[in-house]
């Protein structure tokens, strides 16, 4: 008789399968104070390695990192009409601290555009100053009216990035470079998730921005994540915070600033992007183990935990994230579904008959595949394995999402098509009102291309695309 | 006619001196919440090194990170009475949140020891789960009356370890080895401060403990700062928290918690510990820019600049953190005191004819002294300087800890040699209200070690001995 299944399968309730999973693989759990969240040390292993090599490509283009107070005056918010007008639905705000009402309350940061221009205007004064390119690694809290874990907390984690640069044209580059080489990078290179890039209608702007550009991926229910954004704010903040500069000629300019940022949301993605009904496949360039070295029986010598630990030395010798499970005490049977729910991308297992005939059974976790490998020369064989994984999860979300796109030329089709997965569509064919009848679907538009797939400088460009889908 | 001085010089005004650096080095700034700061770049890359060396010492003793909210109800800071009454005066309250007020108002955390213990009462089952060995890298807020950037401010960045173990003994022997093998081992190997290791007396203990544990080091000044402390809590917050577990036999036990934390604070030291007239001196293996390459002048070829950027690169090649200063529109000299102000541990000065001489000037940040070396096998011979520096900053701490460190017998004694240093004395000699007469003169018991210097279980140990001093 088959056991009754772990996780709610995907194609009963995809919620119920995305909760499931984040409680029985122990990524995360619901904090005390509704809506937020405890990250646990799986799922926290892998947020680091997502900042190590978010970090690393951020530094690549020239931004340092720095760190602005989580506390902002109440008065630096209202300084530019539309940001304050976006986040003050969502601020919490300290009114007692020190046991005294404060005089001015102070809200605990939503982003930090507006503290982080405050001393912008202060350090930048010359041309020679510029471009000024700022991140900080941070959390940060919008009072959240339907949280889900991961995708829309009320405190997240993310990376924030604060430019100001000399001119319009500077700023607008740096921000595209932000999302070309740092997050579509990362997110298809080692998340092994394919990114639609383009521009936000001005109906999806963030808060204050003249434009904002995102990555969008398509999760396994065929809705859209936003993955990260990059804006251009123009000259707002710049003229509200009083962010100037002296040009080569001698005379004073206004900046023009930018911000970026991708969070923990990142997790979210990982999760919906390559889980299965086992639980959640982590692409090897991501995953903090990526080999499990599992002892499936023993004898008294402890012959077999030898030979693992000696295969654990060996992997970790050629830079594979490997770990041994000898908890033979717990049965195999059990032990392996665990590995399967976090999604380790590759298990090894052995027992004494593998020691002696020198091989052991290789588990893939992308399709379930088992194979018999050599001992001699594992190494080797495991470091090509995971690129084999990693790519074959990135080529199984690319045929899913070129299969659940489809090319639509009315509203009615785009409804239609956005039931299962994204529609592509002539941005013109939603003039006049088609946003507003596609949010009564609960679609929206999730960004605007060029028919080549390049971005737009602005909504207004003859003949864009739109891409459209149900998201979280 | 000698230039004023950057700074002010340390033997005129510490404190004014310390504020001058901390501007001038553009290592912080006040935020604009009374008490909170700006970490500007150049501090925030060596508090990233921090860091990272502390991070690899926790995790090589078997902790694993992960994170918790910011924002703590209320009612769990009350569930340990002696932890409440000694945070109560520092807390930040949010009351409103997403524009309406909150039915309980939640605490922006100050530690975590309360809601840690909540969830680690849900993960604990069996004595197989202990001992549960966590920590996260966060922010934490508390009110401060007199902030002092890095030493005392209302939002600092931190790391918390919290655990569980099965026994006291357990517990007593993982805190030691945190206070041992991660706080210690960096603070004297990495950033060169010797440190007095001991027990805090009952009145310095944190607030809930059963014992506190303290790395104590000597500042520029005489005065002690407390770097970092690892604490046994005993089963107090098990006992609030119903942290429990079956042991082998079945039975139902209590477990025993630690926590342990170490903090921006110690940026702090790392100033005051090494500073010196001319600014801050970083140790070469703090340090996250150890080499600056200088371009003193250059002809119309660039010749220097591209020799120096040959420098950099081979020096980058064997691990050494070498950065470019070719910025021949600003006068050298200017230059070379901000390098100083910074802290760099060593100067490379490259004119046209160091290159034609296949030669450069070394400047050495710890003594000022400079030197010529070849150009050929530079990589080699820096990587020696960088090892010797980091020496002589170490011996020198050390010096002037022995040199300001006296031996005496009675309290008026102590109250002498504590206007210029530690003073160290028999623990019963402050039986019956010497720590209250002390405390007369700002002066307070830093630690207790035994005869040896080795650390005592408490402080009823027979022929204890104090060390006591003024202290940030």
């Amino acid at each position: 008789m088959a056991k009754p299944p772990v996780l709610t399968p995907q194609s009963d309730d995809f919620p119920r399968w995305y909760q499931d999973v984040i409680a029985r693989a122990e990524l995360a759990d619901n904090g005390p104070v509704r809506g937020t969240m405890v990250i646990r040390p799986y799922a926290y292993a892998i947020w680091e390695r997502m900042q190590s090599e978010v970090d690393r490509r951020i530094k690549a283009t020239g931004a340092e990192n720095a760190y602005f107070p989580l506390f902002i005056p109440e008065s630096y918010l209202t300084r530019e009409a539309e940001h304050v007008e976006g986040f003050s639905p969502e601020l919490a705000v300290v009114t007692h601290a020190g046991g005294k009402e404060l005089t001015e309350p102070v809200v605990v940061r939503p982003t930090s555009e507006t503290v982080i221009g405050e001393y912008m205007a202060k350090w930048v004064q010359s041309y020679r100053d510029l471009p000024l390119l700022l991140n900080q690694w941070a959390n940060v809290v919008r009072w959240e009216l339907r949280p889900r874990i991961f995708l829309r907390t009320t405190e997240f984690l993310w990376q924030e990035g604060h430019c100001a640069h000399a001119s319009r044209e500077d700023g607008h580059d740096y921000a595209v470079r932000i999302l070309d080489d740092v997050y579509s990078d990362f997110m298809e290179s080692v998340l092994a998730l394919p990114i639609l890039r383009g521009i936000k209608p001005a109906s999806e702007r963030f808060a204050g921005a003249i434009n904002t550009m995102t990555c969008e991926a398509m999760m396994g229910d065929g809705k859209a994540l936003q993955m990260g954004t990059s804006h251009e704010l123009g000259q707002s903040f710049a003229r509200a915070f009083e962010i100037g500069y002296l040009d080569a000629e001698g005379n004073q300019q206004l900046c023009w600033t930018t911000s970026w940022g991708v969070s923990t949301r990142m997790m979210g993605g990982l999760i919906m992007g390559h889980g299965d009904d086992r639980g959640i496949r982590v692409p090897p360039r991501i995953a903090s183990t990526q080999v499990v070295v599992m002892v499936v029986r023993d004898d008294d010598a402890s012959t077999v935990a030898s030979a693992a630990r000696r295969i654990v030395e060996e992997l970790t010798a050629v830079g594979v994230r490997a770990r041994l499970d000898a908890e033979i005490q717990t049965g195999f049977g059990r032990r392996a579904t665990d590995w399967e729910l976090k999604g380790v991308p590759v298990r090894i297992e052995l027992g004494p008959r593998d020691v002696e005939g020198g091989v052991a059974t290789v588990a893939r976790r992308d399709d379930l595949a088992k194979s018999e490998i050599a001992l001699a020369g594992i190494a080797g064989s495991i470091s090509s394995l995971l690129e084999d994984v990693q790519l074959a999860l990135w080529s199984e979300a690319l045929a899913r999402r070129d299969a659940r796109s489809a090319e639509v030329a009315t509203i009615s089709e785009a409804v239609e098509a956005a039931g299962t997965g994204f529609a592509r569509m002539p941005w013109s064919a939603l003039a006049g009102g088609g946003e507003a009848a596609l949010g009564e679907h609960a679609i929206t538009v999730r960004c605007l291309q060029r028919q080549d797939g390049s971005m737009p400088l602005d909504e207004d460009e003859p003949d864009l695309i739109a891409w459209v889908a149900r998201s979280y």
